[in-house]
């Protein structure tokens, strides 16, 4: 593996060089007012990011997995009834928290490559007349499989229901690469972690909780301490943490929100969705198929490709990082074989792109597929030379 | 506050240039072998610097807080007893955090200043015919109040009550900078951080699980998943993580380690041991007080330092980052406007720790106390130049 | 311009992550041993990469420029004759330089794009019977052109002319990166420069000189004070410089040659020529020629392009850096407007290299020339399946 | 020698650390509009801290030493007289220089430890009625032995002659840290480095050239081409550079230009005299002089300190490198064994600087000398809290 190329990996991102300086900072006191200086300016652009004016944000030393147990320990408590959709490796994952966390978990199967049913959830929230349910969980963006859903309709499910129950959000893999809007869609509890679209290293769970997701910690009785929010809340009021914070992520957190409000949010999602369309149209003159079922959920963060029948997908992401040095994602779950997927995330230029492409490509034809080199590349050259990029940053 | 000074607060302590750079990596990928070559010796060489054979160590993106969580929620059932003594604030949070989680602790309440009491906890041992207790929990080094327990004598506390408890040590500011002997002290569950004797930033819970508190997993019914170390050793078994982890400061810890065991433990502790010697010996010359009541319990991490009655301790601590840009620590808890208190662990050189004393030197006699300007320096000085150091090492 | 992407230009190259981080050094004492330390394993790592038992290394604050100022100025008097060829930007500077110190210089006029004609230099040499040649200049590589030259040749030429003229060298954008032998070749100064073969920044300039140079030190009156070999030889003598030295860069070097050194200097070599090799395929693919008339003058670390009649090869370079934040080389005097420049030199894996190549192609689409998108990339991509790469380097 | 502790050598100093990571850039094409966006700045920087509106600028890869071969090539001739006042080791390699390139040098030999002679001047200069002196050399600030001579004073001398003799200056150790007039000394050529007030790595010269300077260069016949500043002007005007620019460099020289002017200068020379006066203060606590003969010519960048009759001064500096891991300076030519020095100059807190003064009086004692510990740190204590810091920056 060699350092010179990008990674093509759905998280952690390439780091900009802005970004690796602000995290790798000497050590400052971080009970001292410099240390407010960094957290509550971060805090308030991870807000921005999330189109909110109303969440609360708590940052954890964890990971997107440390937010969501801050969502259920915060909120719930022991026999509580959420309800999941299962299309992909992550809404699995959570829905396994859910179980060792001793919820009672509705799970509506869901084949992986499709988004979350909203029909369903409308259907299964109108039933249960008696609001046993408590919460809905949702994964904006499934990792695995490369969807996105629609958490929109999630939202008027809950509405048409008039069902109370929180919606809860994975946004791990969209928040700060596709659009987010944690006040418009009535997301109560909202997670990433810091190694997505905020480009940094992982080490950073990243939550907002909506007031009413706040209210509901006064009476939740899932046992936390290190995730709990009150905690948190006091801490920060303090200009402090309640224990040691990971101040150059943090610091690293608040350059990259500046980064991104500075682009302007919608720039950045047209810029995902820019390169995300070029991988898509190698893909297609390789004549493959994404594991997104449908353009309507295909995702702009992660592709997920399906390889021929018989063929061992995960050997194109070994042949990759042995011969060429590059990562690429292996299919997990139910699609471990049956899908290699390439993230094209964070700070990704058409440029590194290519190069991600042309890989692909030798790695496929080396491996006995029948793919035609130059194919996928000139397919999104073609794409980027018509569509150009908004405009290059300069770095500082 | 300035970046030019050092920080003298109880961790997270200045980093040594080569761990800056070695945390400082662009992304690789998480599930590939190079991973695997940061993550195996870094856990190899945490349990060398735990004196250990036999400690399964687990590392999470988290903090101190996060291994006391990991402890208890991988070990037991709400309900369970503990025993713990509180003689400070670091063991007064761990104690809440047992009863946030339904455990049963008993508490022995210990003056804050003196040592754990190893003599009550083996009449409450003997006393618990029924094993009731499951586990003693034990702060190997009070930060807030620079005292030292022997953890050696609580071991022969259980071994004398022949009772069959665990034994959890909070050795979060003491592993890699004083002696810690987790098989000959019979230690089950070890904690630290990245942050103090490892010169990192925070952002790494270290554990170290010997086989009983292994075995205690098999039953304890505590809700985890971030924190279950049978995901994380499913994960080691793969090279990898059961989420994302942070690989920088893995990378950090790895060359951490190395500095640590190649520098020789003994070394190493010697040399807290001798900065600490000349902090004392300053303090002893501006005719003040340790918090810690005798000798035996005097820290070698951290000094807590009693101002004379009336003076509010943690002024100095202001005066000294607003006037000097020199953070030190205030005194927590019980001690608030008692103490002050001065870091001496980690990378720390005589020279830089007379620039600390210089420092806190002045902000006493700016702030009125009867302090003579040069005294703690001198006698620092006669102790450090009595007491050459070993050698200075080259960066490389 | 974005970080992200790599550079194509011919030096400086794209920097290698553990060769940044060793330049980026905190200060040290210069006049200490530690400097010693770094500075004579520098110098003897440099005499390895020029193939030299006898060579003696200095090493200037400067760049390849004042590497040929020192090369004249130790060695030669106003109004010594020099020979030299003018077959490129570079060959044609030191030309020039070489007259505004007063010097003679018999000019061999050269078509660029072809390599230095020993055959006329023999000629010369064997008609200057009263030896009032002093010193015949060579530049290995024609950055301008991409024009590797035969020095074995000129060193054949001068034996065959029975001549005892001295053999000056600019090696500055061939060595470290293409086969280069001090001793073999009879050469008396080799001339380079950090930001080439040993892919650091611009600071340094880095010559070798002969016993039979330093000799000619004696008598030399050309008056030099900053770039005088000898202050230079007595400060080493002291483990020091006469002046302040460029230390960061200095431990960059040292680290650079003992990288070079470590993988060994064949195998950089032959990583160049694949590479190179690559950037070719696709050029013929293009149906594009090179400047250099042919194989036999290839440059492996740049290759000079020639664009069709009537077409401006510098809005090539322009487009790329605006519109896909790419930097490619123009053309230099001659050739300027007629040739673009592909540099490949450094730490360049396919990968990257299939990314420039990919972005090249987009830009003489754009431009309206007609390139089939994909063509070159899968000229390339044909090139290095076939013909793997030895082994990929893990950064330590 | 450790990382950990700063460094105490009259330059280069400790460098701050948005210098460090300004300085440390990935590669960028030089010859790119990018490039002209850190040049240019850098350059008009430069031209305020020199308080000049009319300097033209230049700087060079290379160091102080090439800057005065700068000024001395491009303005004078073989044969042409100079005058220049030797009182230490840098005025001597200067006139050392001159010599070397031929130039006929009027030396006024001055005592080590004395400012440059300004009546003397006046009287050489009044007495050359043929004008045949055609620059005066003065050494503003000779670093050898801490003393700071009066510019102002060398112009009225210039003046009240009536002579035409151009003014040269070297600044290396009193730029940016002390005041430096370029305009109001009517200065013809001044020049520095990076290394000192600058706060960087060794590695730039940095000139200024007054209108009359550029003038003569247009009649000089000594030989330059790496020091050309005509060649130099013609690549400023195209954003470039005549070779390949050091441009981490010059990103650091365009920040540390802000840092300085965004402190204010004459907060900056505040600082540099706060920070000496409290080492002045510790050196009359020791009972030992200065080897600067009247407070007259003290520096506020460096002090000479002389030890007593018999004793090697040297000592002092390998001692504190061997047993503390601290740098200090040596005595250089005339004073050598006789002083040793301390640099005071940068980015030094009086926190840094109380360790400096501890650890020397812990040399000093160790050595034999009659030195009582904390003397001179007690003196330094009392200057630094009488007279408090302006503010401390923050760093971003």
């Amino acid at each position: 593996m060699s350092f010179q190329n990008p990674v093509f990996i759905p998280g952690p991102t390439n780091i900009p060089e802005n970004l690796r300086k602000a995290c790798d900072m000497p050590t400052i006191d971080h009970r001292s007012p410099l240390f407010g200086q960094i957290l509550h300016p971060a805090r308030c652009g991870v807000r921005k990011v999330l189109k909110s004016d109303k969440a609360e944000v708590f940052i954890f030393p964890s990971t997107g997995t440390g937010g969501w147990e801050t969502a259920l320990s915060n909120t719930l408590s022991a026999g509580d009834r959420v309800l999941a959709a299962r299309n992909g490796m992550f809404s699995h994952r959570w829905i396994d928290m859910c179980q060792r966390h001793g919820l009672d978990v509705e799970i509506v199967e869901t084949p992986w490559g499709r988004g979350l049913p909203a029909d369903r959830y409308e259907e299964i929230l109108t039933a249960d007349k008696e609001h046993r349910i408590k919460a809905v969980l949702a994964t904006h963006n499934e990792t695995a499989t490369g969807v996105t859903s629609d958490i929109a309709a999630v939202r008027r499910a809950l509405d048409a229901a008039g069902h109370p129950a929180m919606l809860f959000v994975d946004g791990v893999s969209s928040i700060g690469s596709m659009d987010f809007r944690f006040d418009d869609w009535g997301i109560d509890v909202a997670v990433t972690g810091s190694q997505k679209g905020f480009m940094l290293s992982a080490g950073l769970a990243i939550v907002g909780f909506s007031p009413k997701a706040l209210e509901a910690t006064e009476t939740a009785t899932l046992p936390r301490t290190f995730f709990d929010v009150h905690d948190m809340a006091r801490g920060y009021a303090n200009n402090a943490y309640p224990y040691t914070p990971a101040v150059g992520l943090l610091n690293g957190l608040n350059i990259s929100c500046r980064m991104l409000l500075d682009e302007g949010l919608e720039n950045v999602f047209a810029r995902h969705h820019r390169i995300a369309q070029g991988v898509r149209a190698a893909i297609g003159a390789w004549g493959l198929d994404l594991c997104a079922v449908d353009p309507s959920v295909y995702s702009d963060t992660v592709s997920a490709i399906r390889t021929p029948e018989g063929f061992d997908a995960t050997a194109i992401v070994n042949h990759a990082a042995n011969t060429y040095g590059v990562a690429f994602g292996t299919g997990l779950g139910e699609v471990a074989g049956k899908v290699f997927r390439i993230g094209h995330l964070g700070s990704m230029t058409d440029v590194m792109m290519l190069s991600g492409i042309a890989t692909a490509e030798m790695c496929m034809a080396d491996l006995g597929l029948d793919i035609r080199l130059g194919s996928g590349v000139a397919a999104a050259q073609d794409y980027y030379r018509s569509n150009p990029a908004i405009a290059h940053r300069d770095a500082a």
